[in-house]
């Protein structure tokens, strides 16, 4: 078979998973929480099937989530947008990224990316012949770099892809940063796309600046976010999007026939959940205990952490600990440590290495112990 | 904004589906069922969740659902896929076969495809810049035509596109057929995929002529089916592809980045459900019930009823009834009768018209008498 994409591998999530399982290793490495959501969505779900919610919901997604959703981001970040044009439900963030890359990116586009850059970005952009241009975020504290954004923006440049909280560094995009972003695009037709996804998931007080709270932005973006993250159910697949209606109803040409639309009962589960704010307003609060007793049983270690701003990972430089690669490093921490981790390098282009792991902790407490435990004594 | 698709309308399911929904028509256009799936369907995926299993599944969808799936080809075909390597849960038939073009069609590349032809095909094929050549179905039997499709092939073809049980002419490939489409590309490198989406919904005792029960196909074939149709969840959208391993490793290539995996305590419930295979092999006889009723029930009506050998749908000509075009006619009909249906020719490309409506019969007989019953009183 002549392959579409000889050099595409395997998502590093399929990857560390699997080695974790049949080494028996603590998984740190894909990012899911190890403990249960609350049953109050399973009820809620279980109702709705039983009153014969198993039918095709509408293509953009049932009302009663969309007007959720949009009552949620109008509450958080001031934006109005449209519950009938300016919301799509999908089936999780994913495919509301390879979606959006698909709507508006043509062969021969420039998408412009920042790396490290989350493994599905750069495949969809390639899946539609488009090319993807990296900027860097450098470590340590991986924040963007707008002279060097503004060098690689062309006139090819269709699409910028932001992050924020971003996985895998933690990192924040701020107020100034939105505004740098928002000078850099002032005059072109360039669409952003923007990866919000742990928007809930910012520690010490820190605000996120959501693209959507930023109105001269929100009229070009396309804004992501993931049901999966926020209520500890990341295998049901569902997020959404918001964007202004014209870049709305692009996508959706290409989501009704990507996906046509999305589980209908999550979809009824989650609309009645989300009534409840506290439980996405809670989350801040809930991971930054996670990340503080994290933090503390990997201080005996000889790792270096580090800055968490937002996310539920965090980054470790094991400089001075190992001469292996990143990749190498965390092949041997899984296999020979028991504790299983996702290399950095994986999300750089060129391949650069920190010398960085990253650590998942949205876990139980024993399980954060029992990975401590295991490197404190390896090291 | 510059469309990538200036041309790409919205999905007939939703044009027909919304205007039915206005009107208080009787909807007997979008295809799902109105009547409620089984109890145990639901109390199973509650117990899955109530026992934590809400987060990913892996990529190519949880063990147990992929060792079910290879069980039922092999009982119902012979054939032996492998339960690692050649079988991928979906997020629906439709994504599967997006997935599916996106892995294989490269810009450039031509996808024969037979209309009418179902509605995701064609945008999917653009979507990644490939090509759709089109082979007829003719009215009124709507059979293949393999002196036509020989002549269509090209060294350009990359993909032939097959789909049997026909939505939207229920019309069936025959085992002739399958010798005929492997005579068409023995030494070639077309991929061939197969939308078997109604593979129980067979009448009169005809058997299903699945690409995965015959070898020289299969071996070049990925086939798609659908839990949804199956045990009446089309809003669950859940689906599979099976496919030799070379080819299934192309398209997970695609799949990983374009929705990962598909939701998790679905994927459980259905597994243990189809333990009963009486209830995907039951499913020929309830629906030929249902159509048998149905074509009673329009009988007294002017309408030529036209053979209907599989799926839930019924073609009928209004030829001599109006002068109307198919899409003025649906249209009229759901605002001025009161039963909505799906015009055929806009699964044509060249908008070829033979005065032909979809009646989905996928209803509560209630339902369908109603419908008959508007009928009865315009004509
Ligand atoms: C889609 S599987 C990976 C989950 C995730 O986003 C991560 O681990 O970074
Ligand atoms: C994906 S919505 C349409 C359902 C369907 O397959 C049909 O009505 O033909």
């Amino acid at each position: 078979i002549d392959s579409r994409f000889p050099n595409m591998g395997t998502t590093i999530f399929t990857v560390m998973s699997k080695l974790a399982a049949e080494c028996g290793a603590v998984n740190l490495s894909q990012g899911f929480p190890d403990f249960q959501a609350e049953p109050a969505l399973f009820d809620a779900m279980h109702r709705h099937m039983l009153a014969g919610r198993n039918q095709y919901a509408p293509m953009a997604g049932l009302p009663e989530l969309r007007q959720a959703i949009v009552d949620k981001v109008a509450a958080l970040y001031g934006a109005t947008y449209d519950v009938e044009s300016e919301v799509t439900v999908t089936a999780g963030a994913t495919q509301a990224i390879f979606t959006a890359i698909a709507a508006f990116v043509r062969p021969g586009d420039e998408v412009l990316v920042f790396e490290p850059v989350y493994d599905s970005y750069v495949p969809a952009i390639e899946t539609v012949g488009g090319t993807a241009v990296f900027a860097q975020l450098k470590f340590p504290d991986y924040a963007p770099d707008w002279e060097q954004v503004k060098k690689l923006i062309s006139p090819k440049t269709r699409m910028i892809v932001v992050n924020s909280p971003h996985n895998p560094t933690g990192s924040l995009l701020s107020a100034v940063d939105l505004e740098k972003l928002a000078e850099m695009v002032r005059g072109t037709d360039i669409v952003i796309l923007s990866d919000e996804v742990y928007e809930h998931i910012l520690f010490d007080g820190e605000q996120h600046a959501s693209l959507s709270g930023h109105p001269e932005l929100a009229a070009r973006s396309i804004v992501v976010s993931s049901f999966g993250k926020t209520y500890h159910i990341t295998g049901w697949k569902i997020g959404y999007v918001v964007g202004p209606a014209a870049l709305m109803a692009e996508f959706r040409k290409v989501h009704q026939f990507n996906v046509f639309t999305v589980h209908a009962p999550s979809q009824l589960a989650i609309a009645e959940y989300m009534q409840d704010a506290s439980r996405h307003l809670g989350l801040a609060a809930f991971y930054q205990e996670k990340r503080d007793f994290f933090r503390e049983l990997m201080a005996p270690t000889p790792f270096r952490l580090l800055p968490c701003r937002g996310t539920y990972f965090q980054l470790a430089s094991y400089a001075g600990l190992s001469e292996l690669g990143d990749r190498a490093f965390a092949e041997w921490l899984t296999r020979e440590v028991g504790v299983a981790v996702i290399p950095v390098s994986v999300f750089n282009a060129d391949g650069r290495d920190d010398k960085v792991v990253r650590f998942c902790f949205a876990k139980r407490e024993e399980t954060l112990v029992a990975a401590s435990q295991r490197l404190l004594k390896a090291f």
